[in-house]
């Protein structure tokens, strides 16, 4: 008898009628024997209607209250598959945040989960009953809503699979797995069978929409197997895992982009020592995150220093640079929202050489002019036109072959 | 420096403009140097949109699930109310039934309350902070949440005023206060500065929807003082308390009228003992509540009973009597939905003669046939066609001399 985590997100939970499609899935799981730990989001939309009456109410709302008031979103849809599941003759019982209990840190908006109790809900599992958690929900030390912030759900449902030793945590939405590249960009996309840890991770952290990076981070801290899958299909899906020979074969995994980078230079820095913290700590105070960085080579003395933020960022990140960049006595400040970021992913790149020129030459060919590089182990990725976006990840899917099982 | 609980129903808090009203008001009271605990309902008509949903997911919807998902809607307008009063620079708290906590007993859909942990409000309110309390809900023992009925945010408020021992507890409503009647029906209704607890309780008994019954027995049995005061206008209210002198030199104080219910007569039921207790016990394990029964006198070993039960009930109340009318040898069901039951209500009618017999004088002056009638220390009910409804309600505030202020 396994015990299987498996979460559904918004769009798979966005009515009742999708609510029973789910119930069905969760009694296949159950009727083949297994112990069942469902974690649900909030109905698509939900989250956000609520977030924009917290804003309707106050520009900036107490973000304690905030926590409070979205939270209902998954408390919704939690009674409801158990409403459901109950009247079908499976016991099942919700739980929410407090009910497990997730115990997070203070942190409201974007906690950290820090325990979970599984204490009541293992009892649950040993009588049968079906478990539903509400996804994206914890309570701190002193009772306090949390939530964990997008895409929390996910790191819920691994961080659960993680405390109950679970088999595998199977994560539901509306693909049916991971892709080689947004099919949406490029037809030749491929589905992947599997894929490392750290793989999703960078294709999370580029990009790639499926899983938010935070789950991945957990699921390779503890181990858990994710399995991508889709609510709407049974075919198909993507297993999450540690690194395989299988893996190592391949090059290059994945190909990815963002379009939601904005790149920002500021002219004629002095090349003093200190320059470069006092703009970039205003940034961080801010909670501005700062992706790409590059300095340019002194000239007489100036520099110019490049970097990219998320586009969310742009208004407040542009105030704080030019008042920054006066402060330093820099010429001025750039910015350009025409550019976005294209990355190829792989754990064989660290053991094959010149895949960066290979990544650099394919794009050269078609006339896409590379403005900034940033690499890891096992990731490269460039910030070029965005007009060139599509192309780009068309090529680079072509040019490495990801089109083609191996 | 006084404390006061002050609670806003549904409609008072149907959006977000009309919860900036409601932060208005506790801003009021607040600066006029009071501490302020806030009690909400749901937005009027959430609760049914919620309960609407559970009905979706399944004819009869499991208790436990059904109360944590219909408790959501307390939880958007406190935390709400809490985000406008935070960001108007008042700091606030809101608190679920488990933060507070409040406990009930397990009893889901109807709940009672038998403890109110006061420690943390009573903290905050010692730091200036506005208390923000889910009306509606508690937990049990085993932290499921519960919910307390229909009213029951009337209750949760009269409850924490109790518990806290606040001066005073206001309920916001639609209306400005407690009325001599319903002014829809009759015109010359009149508001009351003051009514006593008991002629209160069966005013909310008989029909009147100002305040529910259960929060005005709880307000008499810890002697809290409740003002009944209307939310969009600062003039009027209604104070509920002991009985004083004042009260005793008014006979009757009010006339109420209760559209909801149905008269259904067993006719021809051999008079036996046993055999109301066949009839009635099916209908309380049924939870049907019957209100008035009455007993003809037996004609040649056989009797007529007859009962009203209320309109939601019918269906079921009419199935289980046919049925057992038939094991007891009765001779047929007669069922009849056009009636209504008007009561007059009055402290000072246990010491006043000639009461009853005013009131049926009334009537029959109008040609208004009694059906039932029941009686207490102070209330008459008369059962009546419904179509003489209006017509008594009016004929017997005239005759008592509502209008008039004594």
């Amino acid at each position: 008898m396994a015990l299987i985590v498996q979460k559904f997100g918004g769009t798979s939970v966005a009515d009742i009628d999708k609510i029973k499609n789910v119930a069905q899935k969760v009694i296949n799981v159950k009727k083949a024997g297994n112990k069942v730990v469902v974690v649900l989001s909030a109905m698509a939309g939900e989250t956000d209607r609520l977030i924009d009456m917290a804003h309707r109410a106050a520009e900036t709302p107490n973000e304690r209250e905030y926590d409070s008031l979205i939270s209902t979103g998954e408390q919704v849809t939690i009674t409801l598959l158990s409403i459901v599941l109950n009247s079908m003759g499976y016991p099942a019982k919700s739980f929410l945040g407090f009910q497990v209990k997730v115990l997070t840190d203070k942190s409201h908006k974007k906690a950290r989960i820090s325990l979970i109790d599984t204490v009541s809900i293992k009892k649950e599992l040993k009588k049968g009953t079906i478990i539903i958690v509400a996804g994206f929900q914890g309570v701190d030390e002193e009772n306090n809503i949390t939530t964990l912030g997008r895409g929390g759900s996910d790191t819920s449902a691994v961080a659960l699979a993680a405390a109950l030793k679970a088999d595998q945590c199977d994560i539901f939405t509306d693909v049916d797995g991971v892709y080689t590249t947004d099919p949406n960009v490029c037809n030749k996309a491929r589905r992947l069978d599997k894929i490392s840890y750290d793989e999703m991770l960078e294709m999370a952290m580029t990009g790639a929409k499926v899983l938010h990076p935070r789950s991945v981070e957990m699921a390779k801290k503890y181990n858990v197997p994710v399995y991508v899958k889709s609510t709407f299909s049974d075919k198909g899906g993507t297993l999450v895992t540690r690194e395989d020979k299988d893996m190592e074969r391949e090059i290059i995994s994945g190909v990815t982009y963002d379009r939601d980078q904005v790149k920002i230079t500021v002219v004629g820095v002095p090349d003093q020592p200190g320059v470069a913290a006092d703009l970039f700590t205003p940034l961080s105070d801010k909670n501005i995150f700062v992706d790409m960085i590059i300095q340019n080579a002194s000239l007489e003395g100036y520099t110019d220093l490049t970097f990219t933020v998320s586009k969310k960022d742009l208004k407040d990140a542009q105030k704080i640079v030019e008042s920054t960049a006066k402060k330093v006595g820099a010429k001025k400040v750039e910015i350009d929202d025409q550019v976005a970021k294209v990355s190829i992913i792989g754990v064989g790149m660290a053991s094959h050489s010149g895949v960066a020129a290979k990544m650099f030459k394919t794009l050269a060919k078609e006339g896409v002019n590379i403005m900034m590089i940033s690499t890891s182990e096992i990731k490269i990725s460039c910030i070029i036109q965005r007009k060139y976006m599509e192309l780009a990840v068309s090529v680079l899917h072509e040019a490495f072959n990801l089109a083609k099982k191996k």
